[in-house]
């Protein structure tokens, strides 16, 4: 997928690679979700893995710091977190391994690799960088409202965590194979460590929040289509301003609903009910349509994890009928996936 | 106006004081908002003023840092921003002769008193504090969405600058008058200057932005107002961010919506329109309704500044009856005022 490009080297944080992939010591694959993730949408940026006795694999070939260098490898990419998301002390002899090795260390987690004493005194010996993806590039600025040139599709959603960079990386994947000039920007961790590049939308102070967005996807050609990671939701009582600036600083031609059925409260939020489609596509459109008013809904995608085959299809097949527009799970993909990856280009 | 009280000390900044004013070298009144501000709004917190060679002046006893201190004072303020709002080379002795008086340093500027090295070492070795109000406090949580007791009041705009921070000090004013149990919660630079506390809401990361305003106005009792100053507009394509996350954290049981008549274009961009007041207050309320089913508009406060008295009154009845709503001009007050005090108070 190599339509999906980093991004110009003026605009959010740029990541070096390919990527020495870090296991640490994890026995739980869902403690390794970044490597996966990285591994499945990134696969031509990661040489190998390593760890200190992980018992979990990527499947990628076991390198030690030293021959990733020798094999082209850039950085030691840590794709685990622990219960908490720190970087835990029984890691730190493998990063100074890698530093020593003439990697770069990119993180994700909470606390930063910069605050670690051993790991700044090592780096900065030797001309290394820590990369710490959670702390966004300085000099953002104030969101202008200025039109930009090019096509811009932006992934929301009923509620946080359903399926928006997952969807946003199948719609990019899907517009590249039929030959569409696209890029996939990132706004969150993972998307970063997979795009190599992005800004942390939700680490932006609030003010510049818009304007992060217009830095995430520049002017571009009339036919280039930017592919945006949706965050949080308009009606999440605690991200909705992640959204909003999102929303008008990306001012998206199109927008692709994302929603998990069956989940009928907020994540975490039990008071607070889950919005239904139609006000999620309606009052999307009205609020974006304040920076674009040709913003339209290109489908929805459903997060279908949970159901079977023939129960999601039949689900998707009466949902795109009473909503009268395309309705697929980007991990099925299939016919309705493809009417989805239609009504967005059209 | 003394039901206008500080924060409490789990929650916001807080500043010392009283406060002495400092004016700089500025002989443009302009350029000392901030302390006709702090002056006329928060009397009871200023012992008197100081400068290097400013011709423009608060009417306040001119004072040494040392007879300021000896008077109970116990920070300088600087009220005076020049182009840039930076703070001059020319002011740094002034702020460490205050430093050695016994007097805190606060200042609302872009650049940071503590990134001034004489000052850093000097309040160091004295043990005094430097206090900039662009920085939020550490530790600012995520959103809970939780319903909080007590009473409160947002102000919205249809803009930016257009007199929100007015009309919340003047409401919270007016219901300590009819003995009201009331707190102004500041969002911004001079508001919590004449708060004596508050959060710079537009600094908070976006991630905590709810959050933080649900820190600003805690639970209180059920008769309690907090009066919160409002932070840009919905339909700004820069600042929205900042204006739905302090409207969801506020919970606002009531928003009056803040407008200049006449105003045609958002401030600084001539291709966004100002949205009608309907639309206004029709957006807040339904994007309130989702952490406060029960918020309602108690009405609009006009800045009507351009205006003679007739023409103001004039308009602002004919708008009354139009939108059913009590309008008012904030400066102005008269009978239209205390009709809007009544709206928001029932």
């Amino acid at each position: 997928m190599n339509a999906i490009t980093s991004l110009p080297s003026d605009a959010a944080t740029q990541l070096p690679h390919p990527y020495l992939l870090f296991l640490g010591d994890t026995a739980e694959p869902g403690f390794a979700k970044t490597a996966f993730g990285v591994r499945d949408w990134a696969a031509d940026k990661c040489v190998g893995e390593f760890s200190v006795g992980a018992t979990v694999t990527t499947g990628l070939p076991v390198m030690t710091p030293e021959e990733a260098y020798a094999a082209g490898a850039r950085a030691v990419l840590i794709g685990v977190a622990n219960q908490g998301g720190l970087i835990a002390p029984s890691w730190i002899a493998s990063f100074i391994e890698a530093l020593e090795a003439g990697l770069d260390v990119i993180s994700g987690l909470h606390n930063r690799l910069v605050d670690v004493p051993e790991l700044a005194a090592t780096a900065e010996r030797l001309g290394r960088r820590l990369i710490d993806i959670r702390v966004p590039p300085a000099g953002l600025p104030v969101g202008s409202g200025r039109k930009r040139t090019g096509k811009r599709l932006l992934a929301v959603g009923t509620d946080c965590a359903l399926g928006k960079k997952y969807t946003a990386l199948a719609l990019a994947a899907a517009f590249a194979e039929r030959g569409v000039d696209v890029n996939f920007r990132a706004t969150g961790q993972t998307g970063i460590m997979i795009a190599g590049g992005g800004i942390p939308m939700d680490a932006v102070v609030s003010d510049f929040e818009a304007g992060a967005a217009e830095v995430l996807s520049p002017d571009a050609a009339a036919d280039h289509w930017d592919v945006i990671e949706g965050q949080g939701s308009l009606f999440h009582p605690a991200y909705a301003a992640v959204s909003l600036g999102l929303l008008h600083g990306s001012q998206p031609d199109v927008i692709v609903v994302c929603h998990q059925p069956g989940r009928e409260t907020m994540l975490g939020l039990p008071d607070y009910a889950v919005p239904s489609i139609e006000e999620t596509i309606e009052l999307n459109l009205r609020m974006g349509r304040r920076t674009n008013p040709a913003i339209r809904c290109g489908g929805i995608a459903f997060n279908t994890s949970g159901m079977d085959a023939a129960e999601a299809e039949a689900l998707m097949e009466a949902e795109s009928k009473r909503l009268g527009l395309p309705v697929a799970d980007p991990i099925r993909r299939g016919r309705a996936f493809e009417a989805l990856v239609d009504s967005c280009l059209k």
